[in-house]
């Protein structure tokens, strides 16, 4: 601090600071950001498929500053009669299953097919590790240099439900923008899996084949959701193997009740590194998206998934701000060990929990 | 009312109407009744195992009137530090799968060595029809003559909710009375298998042998939460098709990861109306209940189900007063329409709604 005539800020002898720092350009930047962040006109430029502004548009709604995202939920509003159009597909798979290379494969599919497709991330751990399963573009190569492709990694958050809104509102967005195919991705960590399927129209699970007993170790209620299962890396000598775990999928899916979609879930093969089986894939899509759109279950699921996510970003609410109430805290630390020592009941505590907080409230 | 001398009342000669009816006779019959609801009193009645007592008690849990439920709560914090010590055993199966004779064979059963044995129901549906699944107690006939039984129907109510924690303060009424096994029946409509399960230690579900084909149409998640599967009426010409089920069962719990209790899941064979395989059904609970004391588990998930019932019970008063009051109930009408028109977005709907609530507790 005393070495005044030593700070390492004098280095350059060509350039002052007062130069790169003097305050009018300072505020000639700030003010062309300021003005740039139009949400009518970043609205149109999204209707126009500007993916700079889709890209702008979206890290305001991921933003934590109360303004830009009150001025996303303009855009997002200006979007919305534009959304809806898009097929939206989840996929979920453990590490190792080759989800990358799948998506890498399907996407560059995709857009050879003339569509134009957008890649998104739940990832509940993002936010911890700072880095997310798509952080690592490199692993879709052709795919990032793919005009018709747009990815987005995971956006981070304290809770999955605040992720899964800026995921849900991030699909308006690319919707609007034209993409016509939504692929959301999840290691399926803790509840996503749940989450993504609640935001999809058709949910696949990728799995690899291994030496028998394929069912055993898979989460719960994941099988029950799938609307697929690809089975990945069905090549060489792993064929067999993958051969015998369709016949156990098939059977296990067969276990269930028959859905309200009357779509019968399938199994299929696949090798996303060698590009087989990519396009049955996406034929069993287009069958699903077309039996459940003349039987009008598509609509229905979409209108019920609305509903949820209103009613969940209710409750969500309601429960985060009675529990985070910091008396709240104290009281219900006490009434757990209550309840332990047999000294009260669940329901004793809950009434008197709930009474604390109403008559704090009034 | 104009025939006034021809009153059927007066029908009876012998008695004059007044002698009946003196107000002073009825005031001590009123009077001995206000005595009688003395809640130390009752509680200690129940701890010296006083069936009626305990009826009393749990009449008054299942009243509707402030005052009785606060002299409810009273009892039940008194019998608190005598209850938690018996086996608390959920029992499931869907019409037909011969659930009273069972209970009535596995019943006496138990008294036979000695326990005393307390059986409830959980029936959403009581509410309804005003019937109940044990109301027509004729089926258990041999149970209910039993001193060392006792037999009582689900409480009603508006929501499921609201009949568990009736059943959970009935537990613990009839854990003080010194009854050692508690069984929880239910016919599994709606959500009911899953309140019953998280209010006991052991989750039997009975099954029927089929002509094959044994999982289809069984209800999601049921042989998840099953600690064992009973296939009852596994006698006659039935034999053959029950031992096939058995195999089937047990394929399809060997599907799913190990839990936490490091209990794996028995499938069992039984004929109640014979009375054969009774016995090792309670060999199995007996051998659950030694696994998951020694591993601690048994009270991990009576701790984790007090939790629960804590948690549940303040987030549903918290919705209901939400979702119940008059201008939210509008409001939200309102918001789902222009969701389903693409005007607004679940969560910009939740913030709206959640906003007028809140400006309106102010």
């Amino acid at each position: 601090m005393a070495k005044k005539n030593k700070s390492s800020l004098k280095e350059k002898k060509g350039v002052s600071i007062s130069e790169i720092t003097n305050l009018s350009s300072i505020k000639a930047i700030q003010d062309k950001r300021k003005v740039e962040i139009d949400p009518v006109a970043l609205r149109n430029s999204i209707l126009n498929k500007d993916i700079t502004a889709l890209s702008r548009a979206i890290t305001m709604v991921e933003s934590k500053n109360p303004k830009h995202l009150e001025q996303a939920n303009t855009i997002i509003k200006g979007c919305l009669p534009h959304a809806n159009k898009s097929i939206r597909i989840g996929i979920t798979g453990v590490p190792g299953v080759g989800k990358s290379t799948f998506i890498e494969t399907f996407g560059t599919y995709l857009t050879s097919l003339g569509k134009r497709v957008a890649v998104l991330a739940i990832d509940p751990t993002s936010s911890i590790t700072k880095g997310s399963i798509l952080g690592d573009k490199t692993r879709m190569e052709a795919l990032v240099k793919d005009e018709n492709a747009f990815i987005r990694p995971s956006a981070s958050g304290d809770t999955l439900g605040g992720v899964a809104r800026k995921t849900r509102e991030t699909i308006i967005l690319c919707e609007a923008a034209g993409f016509d195919v939504i692929i959301i991705e999840t290691v399926g960590v803790g509840q996503s899996e749940t989450t993504v399927h609640s935001m999809v129209d058709f949910f696949l699970l990728l799995k690899l084949a291994g030496a028998g007993d394929e069912l055993q170790g898979i989460k719960r209620g994941i099988i029950e959701m799938a609307d697929a299962i690809a089975i990945n890396k069905a090549d060489g000598d792993n064929l067999k193997n993958a051969k015998l775990a369709k016949v156990e999928f098939n059977r296990a899916l067969h276990l269930y009740p028959e859905k309200e979609s009357q779509w019968a879930p399938k199994v299929t093969l696949c090798s996303a590194l060698n590009n087989e089986g990519i396009d049955a894939i996406w034929d069993i899509i287009l069958e699903y998206i077309e039996i459940t759109t003349k039987n009008n279950f598509l609509q229905k699921k979409r209108n019920e998934q609305n509903k949820f996510w209103l009613l969940q970003t209710i409750e969500n609410q309601l429960k985060s701000d009675f529990f985070n109430s910091p008396n709240i805290k104290k009281e219900l630390a006490e009434q757990l060990k209550l309840i332990e020592n047999n000294q009260t009941t669940p329901f004793a505590a809950a009434d008197f929990l709930l009474k604390i907080k109403s008559e704090k409230s009034l």
